[in-house]
């Protein structure tokens, strides 16, 4: 399989800790979308991340669909470590933290702050590129607090962010915050219930690869690797 | 069960369409999110629709939850009518065109004009309501052509938009399109295909309701419940 992501792409964060947590390999192929590359967009018309080629050669466009793709056709072999639950009330309150963060946390936080500090780094100024807008980057981090104050709410309630079991839901929210955490946009001192539960799926296998991740002209944050942070 | 919805929100059209595909019955009851109502961010911390009480009483949140939580509980007894395919492929198909019109379309396109053109209207001067802002209403009606170039595309290509058979993706497709037909907002004269495909689904049964739809000081345009458009 083959995965057309980026490093800074919580969606594609997403993906790439779900193949890991059931052990697929996938080559990864990074793609810049602001290129709107002409053979990409064939295979995304949205000009979106992430894309999976998969096992038949076939596109598989967006978090959602190629997520739900392979809990259908890897989960039911994962027994126990299968990331969805098998009640489809269960299964429900997955998809709505998914959607949570990947969609309403990337549209009022992540989106923005990956775009103004890394893809305008990496733009031709006739592409977009150039200095962050300090107004969007303002707006950008004062969401930050609900959204880590409602991970928080959530760390505190319950085992994991779905329930007793790690789940989807762990991974979206891991994808987006440890973007964020890479961007050091993260006051760990406000949620310490947040900051336990991403020790804890920091410290996952699953997690490596990620925390290995370097972007050109951009260092991580200090602490972002550390497991101990 | 109970559905909290807003007549001008694809989303929750989305899913009103779905349960009478499905032939269920659910009460309606109309949700103005701008009001940020206690009870209602209880259910549903995003404040957004739709959100589902369902039978066990247990509130379902968000489009992509509900239509999954009602296609596992209620699809496999569709049989030939299941809005969903059987393979994994053909699903992720399906899945990719219902995030293109309810999370691509709606931040393009039919949110802008659905908050310019409607709430806005029945929104207080503190909640922010007023006179539409035109260069939003500029930006967004710029965008439609490229959607419904899109839709035309799929409905010329494809007997369905996801395929040979209805499924979800046209609900979807329904759903945003209904709304920016109510507001006048779409040429029919260009997209040929995309009219047809439309006039297919709008004769349904399952889209009399939606057809029936009138919003408080804004009648809809004249062709809007017309069959023969």
């Amino acid at each position: 399989m083959l995965l057309f992501h980026h490093p800074i792409s919580a969606p594609s964060r997403f993906i790439r800790l779900m193949l890991a947590e059931y052990r697929e390999d996938a080559e990864l192929r990074e793609e810049q979308p602001w290129q709107r590359r002409p053979e990409f967009l064939q295979l995304n018309p949205a000009g979106t991340l992430p894309v999976l080629i998969g096992e038949a050669g076939v596109a598989i466009v967006g978090a959602f669909a190629i997520s739900e793709y392979l809990d259908e056709t890897r989960g039911p072999m994962m027994r126990d470590s299968r990331l969805m639950p098998d009640s489809p009330l269960g299964r429900a309150e997955v998809r709505r933290l998914v959607d949570w963060f990947l969609v309403k946390t990337e549209a009022d936080v992540t989106r923005a702050l990956a775009r103004e500090r890394v893809y305008k780094l990496q733009m031709s100024p006739a592409q977009g590129g150039g200095a962050p807008d300090s107004t969007v980057l303002r707006t950008a981090r004062a969401n930050i607090r609900q959204h880590m104050r409602y991970l928080g709410w959530l760390a505190k309630s319950r085992d994991w962010l779905a329930g007793e079991r790690l789940s989807l839901a762990d991974l979206a929210a891991g994808a987006a915050v440890s973007v964020l955490d890479y961007l050091g946009e993260i006051d760990w001192t406000a949620e310490p219930a947040a900051r336990d539960w991403y020790h804890r799926i920091k410290s996952r296998p699953s997690f490596r690869d990620l925390l290995a991740d370097r972007v050109r002209r951009l260092p991580p944050a200090s602490h972002y690797a550390d497991l101990d942070f």
